[in-house]
């Protein structure tokens, strides 16, 4: 998905809030600002937002001095998020469809997205919990869903953010741990998951966990290290997790699902749904059409 | 007042809205965007929002090659609220204090700015001037503001936006006709009012009207033209409409009061407001305090 011209001042407003979360300094706001609209004016709104965030993140460690600005809300969205999880597991047995249940909270997960929410508190997330057990989600999808992981021999479980993370554990255990793998970013970006955010989930515990080698909020394939590409490729079915992953992926050759919450009406337009929606959406390979 | 570092991801935005409500050309709207976001990244944030709005507005009428692109607006607005006056006029007349009315009209009339309102319709004015029948308005101030006016021997209106200027006819009417001269801008910039639009609204038929020489969205006296300055030097009360003319006159020592409708929550902040309040506020001359 191309950048919207839309998404620009939305970059500038991002890269202001990012600068005010992780600093109490005006000056660094301030000179975040005007190196990010310095940067913005040159850039080429052909690339996707996630290659956009990419660079303005770049920008936003460099003139901050900190190559993990996130990590303290990162490490707190896992804490949270883990005191949650007995009774959210809880919530998945006792559920007369603990897959569905399981896949909803996993998805409910993508709301704690600091690109986006740089206001977000617990309250929120439990409000988007509690909706997602009854929010909509097209039957058909679901089943599709289902088919395909059945189908699936090698799948690819593409994970999004910390926090998020520990709530798609509750999904990973519901999928055939023998053929499937979990990747991360590379490295820092944003509130975006890591190696050790999937410690934190304990995820490595039941399956292989790799990371992509790229700093991009979502799977720029060319960032991405060889290795990660291969793995790309052989895997059959990937289950791509937030906005910045359907962004990156939607012109890719593959069959995959999406699964994320429509955070603003730029990706909510582009994928016909409303802004608050729960998204779980097919991608099927051309070769398939 | 001082840019705060949230105006200026709000100047790009606008910026991008602006190009949009006038042109279709997608190429426009992008060279549009990247020309604000270059100049953005070299201003100097502590001159005050309106000094931004003047480059800005100053680029985008260049890209656009167009010297007054809100032209077709702000001769909509003034049609609208012509269509209105009639009905309006009667109310003020029938009201217990008509004064009261006509000024809580005119402060509503300020609703139509299309530097934060780029899509706003003709209901979003209707239900704002009701309100503002209604809305808090604080006691003391009225009281001030009239007692101002007792005393003023040379009045000077700043008026503010097209459409706007017709609802400050019906304040005017109710202020002392030989000690008011009505300035508005002199030259086109967003749909701030000029003299075409003071004859709209058959001001001068009542009081002299003059212009302020300037293209800036508010009152940056080095920008506007000596004769104004002089004017405004005389002037004994300044009567001043809008946030732009509120920020660019927050720290000249002059006996000014402020009309305008809260309309950022910036604006909301400095002035100890919220979001669509209706704000009637004093500046007492340092010489007074």
């Amino acid at each position: 998905m191309k950048t919207y011209l839309e998404c620009v001042p939305c970059f500038v407003s991002q890269a202001l809030h990012a600068s005010q979360l992780i600093s109490d300094d005006p000056q660094k706001h301030k000179d975040v600002l005007q190196a990010v609209l310095q940067a913005a004016s040159n850039m080429d709104f052909s690339i996707t937002p996630p290659a956009m965030g990419q660079h303005i993140h770049r920008i936003i460690r460099r003139v901050m001095d900190n190559p993990d600005p996130y990590l303290a809300i990162k490490n707190q969205s896992n804490t949270v998020m883990l005191k949650l999880y007995p009774q959210l597991q809880a919530k998945v047995a006792d559920s007369p469809d603990p897959f569905e249940t399981a896949l909803r909270l996993a998805i409910a997960g993508n709301i704690i997205d600091y690109a986006v929410n740089t206001k977000l508190n617990e309250t929120d997330i439990l409000q988007t919990i509690e909706a997602a057990l009854h929010d909509e989600l097209p039957p058909h999808a679901l089943d599709q869903f289902r088919q395909a992981i059945d189908q699936a021999q090698n799948i690819l479980y593409l994970a999004d953010n910390a926090g998020e993370i520990i709530l798609d554990r509750l999904l990973v255990e519901k999928l055939p741990l023998d053929k499937l793998t979990v990747a991360v970013r590379g490295k820092p970006v944003i509130n975006d998951a890591l190696i050790a955010d999937a410690q934190a989930a304990s995820i490595p515990e039941l399956v292989e966990v790799i990371d992509n080698g790229s700093d991009a909020p979502g799977t720029i394939l060319q960032s991405c290290s060889s290795s990660f590409r291969a793995r790309f490729q052989q895997a059959d079915l990937i289950i791509a997790k937030g906005q910045g992953n359907y962004e990156t992926l939607s012109n890719i050759d593959k069959n995959i699902f999406y699964l994320f919450k429509v955070k603003c009406p730029v990706i909510a337009r582009n994928a016909a749904l409303t802004v608050g929606d729960l998204a779980l959406q097919r991608k099927i390979p051309c070769a398939n059409i």
